[in-house]
């Protein structure tokens, strides 16, 4: 989540070691071979990319924005599918389409990374 | 918008000088005299705050996908209204919950800046 929002903001070499831990789940060595640095140095930007990134939450509080709104969502859509099971016709439509609304928001975010 | 996503990033006098200029409305001349700095100064600490705040939002692009989120949600009460006004006892209040959820969500990303 971390990467996923703030990844830009780091130097490229923070940000390819930290992709390569977290999303691609390689070791330290695997990656120190793949980039051609030494393991302490893969260890180095990986520390130094986590604690810009979490500087950066710190100070803005976006992520923590960001799933408050998310899980506010979640809510909207289980209501939506209340009033679908309990009605018919165009009012049921509707609590369909704000279901297939809330879906559209998240997939958004999930196609958004880095 | 700007200020509010990214103000916590900059220094103390870029984020003081931007607020006085944009969220206050006060001129160059009033915030060099309130912060006892030249007026040269103020403007080099706006355009540099701006400046970074803009490249932020270039690489992260945190605020273009907040406004669709936004935008989104609009739309979802908008749909939550036409519901409401469509049908009776407990499917029009669940509507109206859907309301008031987006009204708060909205309501949180009002009260959450700087």
């Amino acid at each position: 989540m971390l990467l996923d929002f703030y990844g830009e903001l780091l130097t490229d070499k923070q940000r390819e070691c930290c992709d390569l831990h977290y999303n691609e789940d390689l070791s330290l060595s695997e990656i120190a071979e793949q980039l051609g640095i030494s393991r302490q140095g893969v260890w180095d930007n990986i520390r130094r990319g986590e604690s810009a990134m979490q500087e950066i939450e710190e100070k803005t509080g976006l992520i923590r924005r960001f799933e408050r709104t998310r899980r506010a969502l979640g809510l909207i859509a289980e209501r939506a599918r209340e009033i679908a099971a309990q009605t018919e016709g165009r009012p049921q439509e509707i609590a369909r389409q704000i279901m297939s609304e809330v879906e559209r928001i998240e997939e958004w975010d999930l196609n958004d990374g880095v």
